[in-house]
């Protein structure tokens, strides 16, 4: 390992990458069995001792090339194709079909560059086409081109987003973008925050303020002297919660869910009394975390009758906003958020509603006491050094859990520009005005049944097939009934033509969930959709 | 809220929408004092309830010229010029003055199509380039056509990992690398993995794992009555493990730290004191991690010998191989991880030598009874339902902490694919040469002194300005060499000439840390960085 390699075996690496660029250039790729070859080209090798740096440049043309066929793939294929509403949704193959069709076994040799535009393609062909106007799985949907073009920078300016030294940019944008949203949230006192790659971890990072800023010095010690901690978030509340209890040493069962009105909106005489019982066992709640807008219904927890009951029994006040946050965008839905700004910390992703990249999930936290910094800091001497030669409060790393961070926030930044807060503000008007739409169908027409009228963007209902329909209410109906979604799901799949969520929820027998989104949906697609669920579901 | 909104208002939103793009075909934004006038333009409102489809084709045509136009920008600034040996590597500007050239504001109007191409060109500019040749400042460099070009079908297919539903490739691709992964590790009877954002949160996994390998209760439970749990770890190890040691309940002093010996590997001996001691003081030590390449020596702890310690204590053993995890491709350099194959977990980032895209973090598992799955699973019904069609053991989503979770296996596929393994192999071997070069270079120098002979790509040493060359060996002369890094790196950072780390370690004073990756560097290139800094240090 350790004696001495020769100049002639440092030049050798070149010269094989030299080989492998004209075979590139050649149109031709280095197959397995040439690869050998290209070791011993005497003719190409330069003398010993004189590098030839211009054979870097060689290899960005050839890259250069490739990346340009690439580019081309992509507006074809994932851009124009893949947002034509002529077009399948998706291509429907089993796991096992589409592994064969995928050909994913990594093997000693290399492909061609044509093979690896062919691969290319095919991610993208047998993908789901999430920007599809009738895709409406998830809590994201459509094309946004201007996020799209941030993120498409962000991975070829290829750095992390601990120092200012090497993400000079990022990092002033990031802070920018906190600031605004800050302010948006309406903290006047200003506040601190961060972009995690995803709400999940937003929401653990809440978690882990709410108990530093109980005693720090868990930081140090841990929870094994500690009291038993609670936190108390409604039954709707987004699974994150309970994984970071569990992660964080805290334990599932000291999870503590409030029961939520039929609107799903937690009950607050309800919080009131669990935290009465965690007291009366001995234990310490120090923690609530209200939902902004629920995965399934949409519900917004009543915050400012929430942030009373926190600020009388001195409890921390997250709330989960990660998908309802963008209301707060516009002067017509901000009221579902109304008490926001009393709050101490809020988890929004502007990668839902308002459609910027995946992932761009930001915290926020309305402390000025850079407890963000003392909860996380380990201070690694090689990455945080205090000697630098400029102001290392902009080495913002040491806030994160992580080390290796994205600069998620210019996604943002990058499409509120191009928008304005104007625009931002039709998006989530537009989209609410559409769920709305599809309400008022589901309500006209024969076999749909709303779950509830839609408080957001979450369209809940039931597809009742003719055979159903009168019968009368029974568990009877509701069993047959909760087999309905789920193979129209699957003819919906097989055929392409769309894409929508469905689950149970609590006694509720599986409903669909419409997630309005992007503005690229038309009135028609929603028609489509109801027409569609009863086309594949009317025999059933 | 929940009046009914009549269908003009619903065709509103397009209307504004079609605006804005007539706007901008016309090469115009749409400015704050014009939004207000796009509202009422009645001869384009199509007759209410004929809401107009080819609206939204319009719009991708739009979108669609500005994706190209933003694509020939990042080919031309961030792969192009950004790899060039003769442009800077970075143009430095504190952040007072990078906030007035940025204009990083978010308004209420949006801006036209040209200022948002500037701002993509600004973003490119100002910012570091880590694919420069001249670029050794953190544990990632280069440029990865193939691994780029993937991360972009990844940013525009725009899709989360957590079901097969809606990201059957990337799952199928995300099983592919992890059973190649692993197959290259040894373990013979297979295992489990997971892809992460970045290696802190791998290490966070093996924490996790080993305490639920040693009380699966915990998970309910939390840590309140629990007995207090102890991790070794060299003193030299990553600081994730003690940023995930506060997170987790844990706590930093329950963190023990084994000595290292002069090339900073872990002291077997000194592990086994540790955990005598540990237990001792009633404590339970329940995990091991060795690192394999430390961050800043690129040391790799004895894996064999650590795993006899390990088995007779019966404590998991975690591999942090983030940074050294590379060596495997390679016969010559694979002994360095030697016994790896015997390890209960192992975290390997192929974003750092191997050059895939940020972020692209393996957590490995040998375990074969779906330990990662039971010990985050949260069983959301809304997103993990067990009537789906398919074989839901392809929804992998509940394996992690994290909701949504983005493609990065994919980065490193279609790479992988495109070279081959042996094309890997090589890019580890020439690194490790080139450093072989560096250090042979540095020891030849008047000036330059080698703080340890390289094991691996991390080339470690300081820089003696004459003026200090005879002074003789006291805390004296340390104490004024520590303030010489400091220096050369804020001119190399003014003048844009290259960027090289500095740290001090332990009693070390500051000094460089050389890390070579990149093909696309030449033994030119090292030259120059030698020559670089006793130009910038030669008066101090």
């Amino acid at each position: 390992m350790e004696r001495h390699i020769n100049e002639f075996e440092v030049n050798r690496g070149i010269v094989e990458i030299s080989g492998k660029i004209k075979k590139l250039e050649a149109g031709q790729g280095v197959k397995s069995s040439e690869s050998q070859a290209l070791v011993a080209e005497p003719e190409k090798c330069s003398p010993a001792g004189s590098f030839d740096v211009n054979s870097s440049t060689a290899d960005e043309q050839v890259a250069e090339s490739f990346i340009r066929q690439a580019m081309e793939i992509i507006v074809d294929e994932a851009v124009k194709k893949a947002t034509n509403v002529q077009e399948k949704v998706c291509e429907w193959h089993s796991p096992e079909q589409l592994k064969k069709l995928l050909d994913l076994e990594l093997r000693d040799g290399g492909e061609a560059e044509s093979e690896i535009l062919q691969r290319c393609r095919d991610a993208i062909r047998y993908s789901v086409k999430t920007s599809h106007p009738r895709f409406f799985n998830q809590l994201y949907a459509g094309m946004e081109p201007y996020s799209m073009v941030a993120s498409f920078i962000a991975e070829a300016v290829k750095t992390n987003l601990y120092t200012y030294e090497v993400a000079p940019v990022f990092t002033l944008m990031e802070d920018a973008v906190l600031r605004k949203m800050i302010k948006v949230i309406g903290w006047e006192e200003g506040g601190d925050g961060i972009f995690n790659p995803g709400g999940s971890l937003s929401n653990m990072y809440a978690v882990n303020l709410a108990r530093y800023r109980y005693c720090p010095d868990f930081k140090e010690v841990g929870m094994f002297s500690a009291p038993r901690l609670v936190i108390l978030t409604s039954q709707e509340c987004h699974y994150s919660i309970s994984k970071g209890a569990a992660l964080m040493g805290i334990g599932t069962k000291n999870v503590y869910t409030v029961p939520t009105d039929e609107r799903g909106r937690m009950i607050p005489s309800a919080l009131e009394e669990k935290i009465m019982l965690a007291k009366s066992e001995g234990a310490v709640p120090f923690m609530v975390n209200a939902t902004a807008g629920t995965t399934v219904l949409g519900a917004f927890d009543p915050i400012d009758e929430i942030a009373d009951i926190c600020e009388k029994h001195n409890l921390w006040l997250h709330v989960d906003a990660c998908w309802g946050g963008a209301a707060i965008m516009s002067k017509k839905h901000k009221h579902l958020l109304k008490g926001i700004h009393r709050v101490d910390s809020v988890a929004w992703n502007p990668h839902k509603m308002l459609m910027a990249s995946l992932q761009c999930s930001a915290f926020l936290v309305r402390d000025k006491t850079s407890l963000l910094q003392h909860c996380h800091s380990a201070r690694a001497s090689y990455l945080f050094q205090q000697d630098k030669f400029y102001d290392v409060s902009y080495d913002t790393g040491d806030k994160s859990v992580q080390c290796s961070r994205k600069p998620d926030a210019f996604k943002f930044w990058l499409m509120w520009k191009a928008l304005g807060s104007r625009e931002l503000e039709q998006r989530v008007d537009r989209a609410l005005a559409m769920a709305r739409y599809l309400a008022e169908e589901i309500k006209k027409r024969e076999g749909f049944r709303l779950v509830l009228e839609p408080e957001y963007a979450n369209v809940c209902f039931w597809y009742l097939p003719p055979s159903m329909r009168n019968l009368p209410e029974s568990p009877e109906l509701w069993k047959k009934l909760h087999t309905v979604a789920p193979v129209v799901k699957q003819r919906m799949m097989k055929k392409g033509s769309m894409m929508v969520g469905y689950q149970p929820l609590g006694e509720k027998a599986n409903f669909f969930r419409m997630v309005v989104i992007s503005p690229q949906v038309s009135r028609q697609d929603l028609d489509f959709v109801l027409n569609e669920i009863h086309n594949l579901g009317k025999d059933l």
